[in-house]
């Protein structure tokens, strides 16, 4: 009865990734070993997401314990690094009644540490998704497209042939955001910024539904109202969606109605939320803030409602496939060194070629 | 039956008050004439507030409108400036029966024209206050003091020992929000700019039941926070009031609780409102405005509701007198010019010396 050979990403401190993240190889019982509820878990795919890098640097305010109780064989406390992915079942313990070898499942909680081969749960930690969607869309369904859902649905009552507005528009959450619109009859505008290919995001972001794209140079421009006017025929822009920040922020928002909802999930630009003082008094401009780990946390519930509305999404063809690089990554035969070094290369690649998907062979 | 010679300030078009405002002179009827629920009002006091200058100027979304029926014997459409103010009344129709000569109001609506010696406006359009309040607190009351008391009860819910911060301490809503918190048993952290005769200004809110007043330093300096924990004993700073804007708004921010709430009344920083993006995502920041106009346009039984909750703490001796400066003007035997005259020095005088009101003899 053989053991399983398991690795998984850890670090023991706090720091910029590529210098504290190790590999750490571990034994798991076989399947034939489960006890009670244990479900032994192979791991299919897991995105490199911005949040993880930022929870091993220390800044992300919801991090795993550093503890050596992390994994078997630790010898220093340590945090399993990662938050989403999608793993397939290899075996269960004799309680276990919902799950069986060749399942599919995603963590049913954050803080999860998804960088790894292999793992075992309680059942009731997993949540199981259909083994026939695509694997990026199970490895990036809790977050990203989670986050794009909830955030088109939970601030203001949007129906069909209503208007938002959002940054980032390029970014994944903003590719789900012009899908999911689209799919429910909502108009959207997409600020992106502007590069040397421009025709060609332009198309594609149409492709997949947006309704209108502009650069940060037309969203900031004062003649370019009338534009958008003309296009939204007078009916009000009820949402924002700010991923960007600064300058780009501020212009977004007087597009925005009276009364409108302007939601900042992120703030690639380095730069806080700059909001003109007359949109908040004289156009009762509601500023608020999107995570989707807090509100996940607070009702668990609602995470799983969500994931029921964006699996009928994924199944109905509705997501295009996610807009990312796959990166092949085997545990067998490597050492330790030559998986770590893995990650790191994804993990620079997420920096200058867009969301990398680290996929297990 | 002699009539009653009256004066207004108007303006025919927008623009600097101190190029575009005129004085009309005009004949109302005496209070023997009065028909149906006329009622025939003296102007008592009437301040010159920052949103009757930005009016004149055009620039102010809430305005009245410029028409030659905005006053008898008008030669060009004009506008009468003015919004708040206390009248005493002169004389009533015959159907008038809430009100007697001698008796004081209110407008209950904005845009009333209050900038003038004499007015006849239907029993209906009056809110009576007692005349035994101070004439200042009369003639503010419906602006500024009421502001700072819906700020402090419409927002959040504030009970006996809970705090709140806000900047522009000093201001007159400042003034007010810190006396009402006080009566309120509510703890108050006031940001105000430094300045030679800082402990003077400090001493003087302390004085009106300030429980802290800070500079903007104080308030930007990363090490300061911990006095301001030792000070609220860690209990939650859950509401912000905002009248200045840029980084004093950003440093101010990061006192709020998780959940906080951010409200902008004002911006005389002329910057616009910056916040962290972290706190929107990571503490559920939620930034609104606050304009009492529109508040109370939609909602006219909230405003008489506060207008008789700040009576009964400037008759229960709980509100200070107004900091302000009050400038006696007269309408006998005065010309065009040297009634308008007044006008545009205490205009100019409210540039530089702070709140002017107008009293008339």
């Amino acid at each position: 009865m053989a053991t399983i050979n398991a690795r998984a990403i850890v670090y023991p401190q706090y720091g910029e990734p590529i210098n504290v993240i190790k590999a750490h190889s571990y034994q798991l019982p076989a399947p034939e070993s489960l006890k009670d509820d244990q479900v032994l878990l192979q791991t299919l795919a897991t995105p490199l997401n911005p949040s993880d890098i930022n929870q091993i640097q220390g800044v992300y305010p919801s991090r795993p314990p550093i503890s050596i109780d992390s994994l078997p064989g630790l010898k220093e406390p340590s945090a399993v690094c990662g938050n989403e992915g999608v793993f397939k079942v290899l075996g269960t313990g004799p309680s276990v009644s919902g799950l069986k070898p060749g399942d599919w499942c995603i963590p049913k909680k954050v803080n999860y540490g998804t960088w790894r081969s292999h793992a075992i749960s309680p059942e009731a930690d997993l949540l199981q998704v259909p083994n026939t969607i695509p694997l990026t869309q199970a490895a990036t369904m809790a977050v990203n497209t989670s986050s794009a859902y909830l955030m088109l649905s939970h601030f203001v009552d949007l129906n069909k042939g209503d208007w938002f507005i959002q940054n980032g528009g390029n970014s994944q959450v903003g590719r789900c955001a012009i899908q999911i619109a689209k799919k429910k009859g909502i108009n959207s505008i997409s600020i992106v910024r502007d590069r040397p290919n421009l025709k060609e995001l332009v198309d594609e972001l149409t492709s997949l539904g947006a309704t209108h794209v502009i650069t940060e140079d037309d969203s900031g421009s004062k003649t370019f109202g009338k534009t958008v006017k003309q296009w939204t025929g007078g009916e009000p822009i009820k949402l924002a969606l700010n991923c960007v920040g600064g300058k780009n922020a501020s212009d977004m928002s007087r597009k925005l109605t009276k009364n409108g909802v302007f939601v900042t999930y992120g703030g690639m630009s380095m730069k806080p939320v700059i909001l003109p003082t007359s949109l908040f008094i004289f156009k009762n401009l509601k500023a608020v803030g999107f995570w989707i780990t807090e509100m996940t946390k607070q009702d668990p519930e609602l995470r799983e409602h969500v994931i029921s509305e964006v699996l009928k999404l994924i199944q109905g063809g509705d997501l295009a496939n996610i807009h990312c690089t796959l990166n092949k990554i085997v545990n067998d035969q490597v050492t330790d060194e030559q998986f770590v070094e893995s990650f790191k290369q994804g993990l620079l690649d997420s920096k200058k070629k867009g969301k990398q998907i680290m996929v297990f062979d």
